[in-house]
């Protein structure tokens, strides 16, 4: 994980809840009957995330259920994660499901036999999982712990990189659809160091890192110091500028980003014929495949 | 002026004039039988612009004219800037036409009729001049010169302003229609640092102000500054940015930004049914009657 370094200012919690909680109003991110499973990762994001919707669904006393929902990447430090989170999870009163990446792709081994980077191979999966699982356990919507910095970043680079379909889908709720689970950003208005203090006030077990590789966010660093640039002018900037994308894609977003297919070996929605994951799949399969046969190969020229 | 406080880097020169020409032949800003007004300040920017579109019509030796053309301002300065400009002119060998702001509008009256910042007032003026003036002197387009760090602030100044159909017109050409002309900006990719790079090279006659009351760029800091910290990790961020932005709206612009009227009173393109000079035309007016009426009451009550 990268330092943050945004400039360190006093948090005012009242304030950030108060804009966490309107911007679930405001956009129908909790609606009567919802059941919510919240992609909780083990850092504070998705822990504020997670709380911060019991919370509203507790305030109002909205007849809605919010779940915790884990994926265990299968690297090193994974099981320590998991325990993590299942203890966040118990002190929170929430469900909790668990799922194992291993179970449907060997991340590290995908990598290797890819050349991608883990990072890449990593959220392909992740983004997977996050609909698929979810929508069989019957869930309405899946949140998750995504904030303005990470919007902003992300905005920035599909600007310079010209990927502007990718900039529409920046909104606190992204509308599912047959296969797709909506999408719920309750904390796309809020700070990174703001869910940091929050779960830090309210002692909530949160973890450092994500995963030993260390490389989230790592590629951010321009973006957060241009922020921090503007912030020392003006300390709102980063939300002004925020809400000024959401309130472009409301007004001027495309409803439709992209056609969906449905992936031909799996069934999950795909961009093409098969999907990103069943793609790493076989690429896996191949290597596994051609690694054998030179074992083979090899073994018969030893004995030949 | 504000002081740029963009990292100063060794400019190049043979990049700056390359990327110049290549903005102006890929977004065909000059075209064969086309008389260009170039909006001239005296200034670095509108200087380099001018003698680039010069250099370029002869460089390709295209059948066009290109020519400058002035708006005394009306202020203290403005006559010792007219006289650069004309130096200017003259040095690079083109036709001048200087128009004088106070026959349609006194400026700084005009801002205190209306309580509106001088800098405002003067750019309205300035709007309506460079569209009506040099249509009728026959002009095919109004060249400015306008360069990236103008559009990247009034880009990030829309989006968290939300004037977002404003945005939509940032483009190297913006065209005309019925009594509007065809916009072209040949620096929309070019640094301000490599605008006055190239005129100090060329000996070029600037002036480092633009009035005396040295506001505009005043208000864009934090934007410089965000680029600038954006610049320390990846150098050409800023030129990516705009780009990036270009891009889109060449993609998904609208072609119609606004509906246009005809100003009831002069004629000229007008946003409602009065244009925005004939408002402040007539806030003076009423306003110096309104002198005149206390000055004929205060005669009154004095020899009463």
């Amino acid at each position: 994980m990268i330092s943050i370094r945004v400039p360190t200012r006093e948090v005012d919690l009242d304030t950030y809840r108060r804009r966490v909680f309107e911007t679930i109003r405001r956009y129908r991110l909790v609606e009567i009957r919802d059941v919510i499973y919240v992609a909780v990762s083990g850092g504070k994001d998705s822990c504020a995330a997670l709380a911060l919707l019991k919370e509203y669904i507790e305030e109002y006393r909205i007849d809605a259920e919010v779940r915790a929902f884990h994926i265990n990447l299968g690297f090193r430090t994974s099981a320590k994660i998991e325990e993590a989170v299942r203890t966040l999870a118990e002190a929170l009163g929430v469900g909790i499901h668990v799922v194992y990446a291993r179970d449907y792709l060997d991340i590290e081994a995908a990598a290797r036999a890819t050349g991608r980077p883990i990072c890449s191979v990593c959220g392909a999966v992740k983004r997977y999982l996050m609909n698929k699982v979810p929508r069989e356990l019957g869930a309405t919507k899946v949140a998750t712990g995504h904030h303005a910095y990470d919007f902003l970043t992300y905005y920035i680079k599909n600007l310079v990189g010209r990927n502007h379909l990718w900039n529409f889908k920046i909104l606190p709720r992204v509308e599912g659809g047959g296969l797709l689970v909506t999408k719920i950003r309750p904390l796309i208005f809020a700070r990174p160091e703001e869910n940091e203090e929050y779960c830090r006030r309210r002692g909530l077990p949160v973890s450092a890192v994500c995963c030993e590789y260390g490389l989230c966010g790592a590629a951010h660093a321009e973006v957060y110091e241009m922020l921090a640039a503007a912030r020392r002018r003006d300390p709102d900037f980063d939300l002004k500028l925020i809400g000024g994308v959401v309130d472009f894609n409301m007004k001027f977003g495309r409803a439709e980003v992209e056609q969906l297919h449905k992936c031909k070996i799996c069934g999950e929605p795909a961009s093409g014929e098969i999907c990103a994951v069943c793609k790493l799949r076989a690429a896996v399969a191949k290597s596994l495949a051609k690694d054998s046969q030179s074992l083979r190969e090899a073994g018969r020229r030893l004995y030949a």
